[in-house]
């Protein structure tokens, strides 16, 4: 399926060597203001050549608007964009044509498909992830205007060099790192060759990097992302919980290999009286919790705290080393890339992790939109037990009336 | 969403406190042999109450098998399936009713629906994957019949106590981890009251659970999941890769946090040198790979080796133990849980991430029998170019009309 | 596919000799009241066994609410449903296997599937309906609390016997119809037996079915039905424009071979200057249409008229009468149908076709309300070129933040 | 929704004045020999100017292919292709804005939408369908070299003039009528200027046509279509039978008021002993019927006749003559149409209804496909009840795993 989303839905087409990438994006809201600047700053974020250490073929991808707007605004009808395939090249990979590329989908693809595009992969090819770019860059434009939404992602880790995710073995995450969850903005992110925002690690993993590419190797990382201020009721119980969601979107991206929501693997590690996150009123009246390491998610239900996770990247599995591996035909052989490939990928993942995060998050405000839409539609409720409802009088009827629960919080229940 | 999969689609509902908790499985191939037997031995493994470190609970789950077949022959009908809920216990919960429980979905079911049943989570409980147990248990003897698919989970970790994923720091996984997730039968699995078919480390996981047990909090942990014998070609690109949609559908069941599939996060920190899987060929001249860092799984296909990933579980947040946490109006108190809950629900989760691993696969040998059977049914292909098609005189034509990879690949292909 | 809708989804299943028939409904909004009573007043309308020019089989068809509902308010997640099957009667059926019967599913679902039900057509059994109707009157209940929608379907012909659809060659549709149309109510319906609320017409119908029972044969026929204050907007252009879902689902009834929406075929045979529908300014400042050929439906979307639509249905093809046929081994035969049958399944039909375009309404309603909460949460509009806006000044800020059409068209644009 | 189908998928973008419209069609079986060419030739059958007896504009549409074949085969991977935009004359709509023009979608769009195109419609322009055309040839084009399908279309009435569909009272339909249905071909539809096969009608309708233009009007009328060597099962029961969703599909044609399968609405009127097609042995052995009057399909399921079906077009609504209506500002005035328009879209419309029906039996033949598929992987079934099976020893074996009914059916039966 080249598609994604329910309500916000992505449909995308292009491998790497046809005449254009592109994508229809289904769903947005009318009365968007949008323009192609508005999408190029992802697109451009995204692709190669944007510094030594990346891939050093040159892709200009300039976005092209074909419908759904008109004089800036958006219409309500599907959006359709493209971006053509200028650097076609492939001569480049004609000489290894004799095998499949091990831990590249060669094979898979051959084998499902029967043919193959001669790039090999066709659509694994991380030029597929165009379209899903631009489509993310509208929900993320969308989400911000309307809730304020701030999503930003950053390298955590390059092969072994990693942020200090904890400083001690009994902490579940370390303060630096939440406070950089808790903080960080893309400008931050950007001023770093790596995208790590931490200097010390960033310039460690300059240095890896480099090394890698100086012996014709890859490096895989990790990228955490952080959603700030989504509003509170988003994920589709129970098979569309927000964190499933997520992963599903996530694991869709090439090279992934792993997906963790807050504390992830490591708070697996601690007991409930450690890992749970107690509530406190906040400031403004809402609850709120004192630690975050549900990652913002709860019953697959987001909550309101900010919703962050981690996903692991593979070293990329083309190289120019030697490796010992068999040919289509069994035969046994050696094969060594030719041609300009990313030492490390996980610098220009960034955008698009960050544009599958607004992908969902877009489709799950649209979804929880239609039942509260709905359900304050309905006349009140009362007579209902107070095992059902909120403490206080009525506040059953204002929170199904689309009130904030935070208000219906102050309430007082002495009365009961 | 209480839905799952695009062609074998099951559906759900059910509260903890309802009547019954069951399933629509639609999809479902014609002429498959099934009995409730065929579907109780799972739920049996899912239940609660099967030995003294999980929930004290006795639930005894039949199921009531409601159409879709006749005389034990499935019709390609959808199949209805129900459990009756029998242990209704609302006053279990009654003293504690004004506290929403940290890190449970108490208040984000309440803040998305405006009403919450009076279990709390509603259909955050595990109870709800009564019906997706049922259904995978119908998806998993069909993949057995149909093509021996084997899938067996372990428990991994409990708490800080683990397998040995490695003995050494230079190696991906280490060779006894690898060697269980190649040959480990569920009947292993069961004889450890842990689920952990490795017998020192369940001990230590025992005495854990028994600690955490005693002092009323309670540990999470991971589960490994294996599937062998799957077919080579599952997985929908571009969105529904293969590790994209068990990602989802693992990260669907309830407290889960992570999920990785092959070498997973470690493998991340290796170069592709090392963690490049290499072809070779195998004894019925099949390409196979030396190593499976990639867990099976290539640009998001099955390649036709084991598909392993592992799955992270939050330590449950139902304690007994006092947490210091607001009430519903903000106010501040101490909640400590009554009822019986599990210590660790890892152990009882094995047979919930095998159903789900068998919904996935399942849903996937359906859409890719779809199109191979349409390309069988075109013309030759001839005169493509070498770069499109496969060394050997004509082997596209093979590979289009169904015929394995692996036969192909024993041709010479000297004469070009 | 046993599943319709995209935001408020039914799941069906059952045969018509298996344990229960059922379904799951989800995407019911949260806070509805709601009871079994609710749902068994359409039920019963359906079932058979109501008078004499139906079948005699008695069912007694009393629905279980399985889960989604607490103290008799929806809590949002799943609602299942049943109804036992009693009048389990196989041997009726036994004497006439060799025979696929003319022009019912015997011979299409072997073929499909292989397997067969031994009542023969399966799922084609008017049984399988029981679970939509269950779904449908949930649906409609809402529509009628949340914005008064009203639904009314009542028997247009039966044979050669039909309601007087024009009195002049140069009308598009008589002045008696359009006014049944526009005022019948379900009361009237439900007083005649044949469910048509024209008694002259009524008379002559059941006089038709007691003649065809007389000689062992069935007639067929034909139902309108409106829906009165259905909200503007609704309908999902392009390939899910009002009419096309709702000729979906009517065709996906059991036995039905026509839909038409608004004038119909009729209407075709008519010039644009004839069958246009002006516009004039309703009483309350909105848009309304001075004629209504279109039946509410312009471009794919709902324009706040009445919209009304008739389905044809085929004669029963079980009947009394000997056939000659060929068995299902290709040899000649006659064929004499035993059992109790339906002469005429057109008036049981009525609360059936009510279902579906609730279904319909409800889902169209969830979608169209997720587009306008999100419209509603963008900044205003301004400077938008008066090609692309309502006449009158910032007029579209208004449109686009929620505000009715119609406030906005009582504004002057003299100033333009 | 802009997206059509389940497994065989079409996503169409574009409105009538924005830079392109077009497409991306996913789910198409690799190994297809496809070109441009293999796509314009429907393209252009459907654009204007082709007659002057349709709209005047002169856009020649030339597709584009993006992606997803190479070597001019396709790879299974998604296609992307557009159509330019060239004849953009958004001045010609400029003087008629103050008004929604009558039975048009401008005020359904601005309702629903709250913004609008400058064109009014918006995706309500017969423009939209380029996507679709386009589409269909690719499924089209599978469908012929896969099974020999046959799709045409043509005009069955325009106006009051039509064919003759039965020449007496008591006949279901005529037997001329029926003899076009079995054998018509598009190259003698397309002599026609009005794509209606039958010369005298034909000559009638032209002038009907040419009358109306004259006069600023604009007529309706109606297609019959008929699909030829459909595979039999296909039909997805209880939601997504076979004529649910054709007429889902042609419902979703611009303009379109009825869809009829079979004998129709004028089938209903008939009793079951005349209505019902009996079975019997056909030359090959296999089972057909002696009438077709069920239009190839029983129970929601192919039965491997031809599968016909009429849709109704309403007369355009934009028409040059001057109609007293509203403006949007509730004020009365005149609107007479500026620009060039269609009097009658039904020979235009002929190869859209040709595509959607190949857009749905290339999607029903992918999932039976599935279905097939999995269900031939099965041991053979024995031990039946003879209620289930065919009558012989072990013809369900042979059934279930794949092999024609009608074979089955030569099969000798003598112990009964």
């Amino acid at each position: 399926m080249s598609s994604f989303g329910r309500l916000y839905r992505v449909h995308t087409y292009g491998e790497s060597h046809c005449k254009s990438v592109g994508c229809i994006v289904d769903g947005v809201p009318p009365g968007l203001r949008l323009t192609e600047e508005d999408i190029q700053t992802q697109l451009s974020r995204r692709r190669p050549g944007q510094s030594d250490i990346t891939t050093a073929r040159s892709e200009f991808d300039s976005v092209h608007l074909q419908s759904g707007t008109e004089h800036g605004v958006t219409l309500g009808t599907p959006i359709g964009l493209l971006v053509h395939n200028k650097d076609q090249r492939p001569h480049d990979y004609a000489e290894t044509d004799l095998y499949p590329r091990p831990s590249h989908a060669d094979y898979t693809y051959l084998a499902k498909y029967g043919v193959k595009a001669s790039s090999g992969g066709g659509r694994a090819s991380a030029r597929e992830t165009i379209g899903r770019v631009a489509a993310g860059a509208i929900a993320e434009k969308y989400l911000k205007e309307a809730f304020g939404v701030e999503i930003v992602a950053f390298v955590a880790s390059v092969g072994k060099v990693a942020l200090p995710f904890a400083e001690e073995d009994d902490e579940v995450l370390g303060k630096e790192y939440v406070d950089l969850i808790k903080t960080v903005k893309r400008e931050e992110v950007d001023k770093e060759i790596t995208r790590c925002p931490h200097k010390a690690t960033s310039t460690k993993m300059e240095e890896a990097i480099r090394a890698a590419k100086a012996r014709d190797d890859s490096l895989g990382g990790s990228i955490t992302c952080v959603i700030r201020n989504s509003p509170l009721g988003l994920g589709e119980p129970c098979f569309d919980k927000l964190e499933a969601v997520l992963g599903h979107a996530m694991l869709s991206i090439p090279s992934t290999k792993s997906f963790e929501i807050g504390s992830g693997l490591r708070g697996t590690t601690f007991p409930g009286s450690v890992h749970n996150d107690p509530f406190t009123q906040g400031e403004d009246g809402k609850l709120r919790t004192t630690t975050n390491w549900s990652g913002g998610v709860q019953g697959g239900i987001s909550n309101g705290e900010d919703i962050y996770f981690r996903i692991g990247f593979k070293p990329p599995a083309t190289i120019a080393q030697e490796q010992d591996t068999a040919r289509y035909d069994g035969s046994s052989g050696t094969l060594a890339a030719k041609g300009r490939h990313d030492p490390c990928v996980v610098p220009r993942a960034v955008p698009i992790v960050e544009t599958m995060a607004a992908l969902v998050i877009m489709d799950m405000v649209l979804q929880q939109n239609a039942r509260q839409a709905a359900a304050a539609l309905l006349p009140p409720l009362t007579h209902l037990p107070p095992t059902m409802v909120l403490p206080g009088k009525a506040t059953v009827d204002k929170v199904i009336h689309g009130e904030s629960v935070g208000e219906v919080q102050g309430q007082k229940t002495g009365e009961e």
